[in-house]
């Protein structure tokens, strides 16, 4: 009899998104009229078009395989040397980081998620509390975690709560944890922890023997350059920290995908005899055993998001992601909000007004404004009483949001 | 303290391939001039270039990608409709598949490592031996064996012996396992198995509740018509299987990416408590949570298989490689060596001179041919003795190859 993975069960109603999608796809069919004005800025997916070097290295990358001497097949797992080269020199210069410590991926969802298979059941996680639901599901999922409470919150779990009072950067826990999830610049909430802070959750980390699993996928949003774009730039997180990057964001490769995962040579983890166990090696085998590599005009493309063109094209879609969190901001500032992010992240967090709960400002801004926001509680208890809005959207569809939102939420 | 998942540590060596790798970069360094003759029969990968239909409906995908009006961002995790649908009218017309019964990602060596995520713990997990090494590392991965013993096999573990006498079809286990890997057109041996054979499973899985994960990557290369393409054709395997298929190897998507899973809604698994559970839902709730849709551009080019360019094209592609396979079952005949497979597989499995083992005929071959093939021993000990060659090549290569065996092995 063929046993399935009880851990599953004990995961709540559906993933954030697709509940989202479900709402969404009622309100549509119960209005058609209003859904045509529908505005999503729910999830957190990008809308402009590819930068132009990206499309040029594609299309030359396509030609490639199409001619028998210049085909490729199987690629390294690990991703080709030409893109983990240009990585290393172009975002971890002076870090101390090779390129074979960095790992090629179809996308930081699988990352992030996958990246558990390689530790040991009994480890305390840790999980900043309002965060990206896939943290949370994956870890229910191989079985770290009891059953969920009324609030949604799973036994078992450390949740270190982030609210306007701490900044949305989470205290350094009174308990040991060992394997923590850190996110900055921030989703949902888009803070972004200082030099100060991270440098408390390394020392923390190495106090502990944890692991930090950084997720630096909004790195590019990043403003003040006095803001660290890497957890490596931190002394000693090569002891005990890895990152998950994703050209997701910054080159606008959702629906093209690729990602990676930095893994210092000298990040150990600890084996049941309580032997140092190298998190490189296991990573390594895991990935050269269960992925194939990324896809390799998609590997082109992504290498062409660090060509002197490349960086211009970028730099001008981040430019405009921005502007547009700086209009949700003031708009939402304007109606008497309090307003969190949108300064060095994509994503503007916002208090609901007084007594008014996530789901039913989600219910309100679709019902009232016909614009899709991303309910706060949807991401963890702590919250609740906000809402996200997105800035990936074009300049013209913010500048109606706000209209919306200041006429029928003012 | 991080802990490590100490299954890991189990591990025999180096994956299959990655070993193969470093002595033919070893060899090359020893013997720069025998280098540059060397040929790769080794690793399954193709060497044609993409079919014309998929490298045109990329090109338009990725012109897409450079448009706002039609950029594609976050796509279904499941894959496109566009896709599923035309994956089940050409692949499974008449077979009682729906187009939400396929799930889409980038690699069937992802989706049988990560679909074990859905099954429980304590399920007796039976594969045939030789084996893809896939099958066997990722149980060892998730704590479903215990050691490996000399020959490399692991404990708790059911192989199922494949050999000349059988055929390479292994008979019905006489103890209850509740999961099954099989894989037809064989990997490595390039066996088929015939509807009878098929049926038997079939009726096994059901009478136990096991669940047979079918793995039909080398569907395309079957010749005879009487030969079941995919495990749905035999009469109640909605209810006992599940079906992975590749665009690797029909379309030559080995460096590009796309692959499916077919999981008819019919199949359950047990939760802990007796319950029936749908492995449908399961593994739409994995999918959904640990990735995020298969590149965009890619889906398009895969969907162009289906074309009726694409069918064409593809249909060449697979003569050119069983035309291959033919001259490289004659060469090895020719020797008097013992050959199975090779015509309706892309793989000719050749028994080793009486007395020589697996990897010293890979190092006899590398040494005195300069042609690299694949250990059988490689695949589980019922390989020793044998070895695999892929017809995996340019028919250049491939003649060339046929002279070597004859003036070197002859």
């Amino acid at each position: 009899m063929a046993r399935i993975n009880d851990n599953f069960l004990k995961l709540k109603a559906g993933y954030l998104f697709p509940e989202i999608g479900r709402r969404v796809t009622a309100f549509n069919e119960a209005n058609p009229e209003a859904a045509k004005r529908l505005i999503r800025c729910g999830i957190g997916d990008v809308t402009e078009p590819l930068p132009a070097a990206c499309i040029e290295a594609m299309h030359a990358a396509i030609d490639e395989q199409a001619d028998a001497s210049t085909f490729k097949g199987y690629g390294p797992e690990q991703g080709y040397a030409f893109l983990r080269e240009a990585i290393v020199e172009n975002q971890f210069a002076g870090l101390g980081i090779s390129a074979d410590e960095v790992f090629l991926s179809d996308g930081s969802k699988c990352d992030t998620g996958n990246i558990l298979d390689i530790f040991g059941p009994g480890n305390v996680i840790a999980i900043t509390d309002p965060v990206y639901p896939v943290y949370v599901d994956t870890n229910v999922m191989i079985g770290n975690t009891g059953e969920a409470d009324e609030s949604g919150a799973y036994a078992g779990l450390v949740y270190l709560p982030c609210n306007a009072e701490n900044e949305f950067v989470p205290a350094i826990p009174d308990q040991k944890v060992d394997i923590v999830y850190l996110c900055y610049p921030n989703n949902p909430t888009g803070a972004t922890a200082t030099r100060e802070q991270l440098t408390a959750w390394v020392a923390y980390a190495r106090e502990n023997k944890a692991i930090i699993l950084y997720d630096a996928a909004y790195e590019a949003f990043i403003q003040d350059p006095a803001i660290p774009r890497s957890i490596f730039e931190i002394e000693g997180a090569r002891e005990c920290a890895m990152e998950f990057r994703s050209f997701s964001k910054n080159g606008g490769f959702t629906g093209t995908r690729c990602a990676y995962i930095v893994i210092p040579k000298s990040l150990k983890g600890y084996a049941a005899d309580g032997t140092e166990q190298a998190i490189h090696s296991l990573w390594s085998r895991r990935h050269s055993t269960k992925f194939n590599g990324a896809s390799y005009p998609v590997q082109r493309g992504a290498a062409a998001v660090f060509s002197e063109e490349g960086k211009k094209q970028v730099s001008a879609l981040i430019a405009g992601y921005m502007g547009n969190a700086q209009l949700l901001r003031e708009a939402c500032l304007e109606i008497g909000l309090p307003v969190f992010g949108g300064i060095n992240a994509p994503y503007v967090w916002v208090g609901c007004p007084e007594g008014v709960s996530s789901w039913d400002m989600f219910d309100r801004m679709l019902g009232q404004a016909n614009v899709v926001i991303t309910p706060g509680s949807g991401f963890g208890a702590a919250g609740e009483g906000y809402f996200r809005i997105s800035a990936f959207n074009t300049r013209e569809n913010v500048e109606e949001v706000c209209r919306r939102i200041k006429e029928n939420l003012g």
